[in-house]
């Protein structure tokens, strides 16, 4: 038997429906030794962009080898191409989106074919499930071949994703936004650790925070913090409590970091 | 090592509970080479139909030899029985209550046993989680074993299951309804593409669609239209959108395709 | 090949974020022959108790030689211990937090010891996702290494958890608590089949059950009854209904049962 490979699977099909399912049924049918791994399927129908930041914060945890398979496609159907990519020893099926946009820029290495083997996809293709029809057999491919270069012919036009910027302000401060709220209510934001200053004070709607911690419990349960949380990035959270809810911030909520 | 076989899991346990993980330790322990793909969890509690569909339309892009185990029981303590079935390959575990009935009647053969082997059930076979103590079990052995008529007798008279039907009026018109709605809300109807008249007026409620298109995006964003599905069934969408919020629709909603 | 050795995961993460995925790449890049089998991740955020409870009425269901990895951690970065054990034969990954108390109390043998490898760890360890970048990394060396015992020192004094009790009144009579509600809205109660009176009537709420029965099917639908569930314990719950909506009761509504 050969070894297994793993196939992690992204997109924003949800649970309640077979959608997921039928995509590994296809990928088994023509890989026996894929084994899958579910990053998530709650992404917001289309939001390509939470996929994007999604899929640049969890690639590198995966060995080399890996097959990486995104499917958030509000353009399914359309004449959005299919790619397929190889980085730093990692190969990525998805739609011309830019939803790979911040993970392939973020490699060392990376090149992108565009998929046109007619011969892999699953006939008749459908008009909405292009995910069972085009992406699982492009994944399956990846996985059983020693390159995507059979896939299809290079191309360097493939769409990059603008995610939002940080502004720095003449006085030092650093402006961006909550990019991501998790389950606990922890508001995730693009500020990064090397470009904080000293013991920021962060400021988000009304609520002042002076300087990170390390950790939740460095503060009474109930209270306000910051902290720089697992993908590097300054962090709002409530100790044993949801900031979301007490601060009622969504994701494009504008953050300040204030050199004091 | 022997191969691996893939066992397919459809119940309506949900994913908040032990119970899936419960049954996946059982089959584990039993058939050390299962593997297992989950195809959903979130049928609504007993909604044998909805299973029934589900089922129907995905099991055949699994490869032969897979294992299809449903659990979706509201009768669970009671008489009904549990039954295994062969059919193009693959094989089925379920409670005898029509959950199997549209995939064995699509298969081109099916013959299915009724599962009496004491042997094989986790004693004390519990009143409330056949799913563990019988149908895991069974599911396992049918992995195992090189056929399911070690399980139990042949049986004639297991339960069929009527769809809800597509009525066809004087002018041509047919009438069926909302089966299924999807995550991006969807409405999958049971008219299928082959019945439909050629360019069909779809009527649903208040709206009226002028024929199908080959995709979402033949249409702008917020607008209404219908396309035929990946199981070949037509659908009413809002492309970017959600038609099932915009008409407040459920299942069981009458739909009209009209000739013009 | 080696053989495969399974891995549960029981967190409270959700699957709406990337964290349950992003372990499972972890330990697969250093596990290869991990499978994963997931347990849940619905327990609510930091309900150790809960977990605590899943996790002693799964586990056994699973073969010997399973790594059951346990991450439920309100006091992520504070001084709390990371913990491994083994019991019967089986293998665990948690913080000490009690969440291992249960189950540890049931086993015929169990030895802890506290997890002190810095080599193993995820570097850097970051201040909110020990998941990653402790246990992780110890369930996959868990599942690699022959015992716990070169993880760390044995230690004794980790943390119990005591469960709600059962008070037992002069009459015989029982009192118990709803400890948990599963999907289809069954009030699972601590009351053990073993310990209830002949014949009780149980008493929730306004409400009065007379007796248990063997199957949901013994009353008509929408009628109530009680029933020992799958884990051996006192249920209450409507034939194809909802007793948790019926009786507006939730975890830790008072349950007695009543000598008649």
């Amino acid at each position: 038997m050969e070894s297994l490979t793993a196939i992690t699977l992204l997109t924003d099909f949800g649970l309640a429906d077979t959608y997921v399912g039928v995509m590994k049924g296809v990928m088994l049918s023509r890989c026996p030794q894929a084994r899958f791994v579910d990053l998530t399927h709650g992404i917001d129908a289309g939001d390509v962009g939470a996929a994007a930041d999604h899929l640049e914060t969890s690639w590198r945890y995966f060995p080399e080898g890996t097959v990486h398979l995104v499917v958030v496609d509000p353009g399914v159907g359309s004449a959005r191409r299919a790619i397929a990519a190889e980085a730093d020893g990692h190969r990525f099926i998805a739609p011309d989106n830019g939803v790979l946009g911040p993970t392939l820029q973020s490699a060392s290495t990376a090149s992108v074919v565009r998929i046109d083997r007619s011969d892999i996809l699953l006939q008749p293709v459908s008009r909405t499930f292009h995910g069972r029809d085009i992406f699982a057999p492009a994944a399956a491919a990846a996985a059983a071949e020693a390159s995507i270069h059979g896939l299809g012919p290079p191309i360097d036009d493939w769409i990059r994703l603008t995610m939002p910027a940080v502004r720095r302000d003449p006085d030092g401060s650093l402006e961006g936004e909550v990019i991501r709220v998790d389950r606990f209510g922890n508001l995730i934001t693009n500020l990064r650790e090397e470009d904080l200053p000293d013991r920021p004070r962060i400021q988000i709607k009304e609520r002042a925070i002076h300087g990170t911690v390390d950790s939740y419990a460095a503060v009474a349960a109930g209270e306000f913090l910051s902290i720089i949380g697992s993908s590097g990035r300054l962090e709002v959270s409530i100790n044993r409590g949801n900031a979301r809810a007490a601060l009622a911030a969504e994701v494009g909520e504008r953050v300040w970091a204030i050199p004091q």
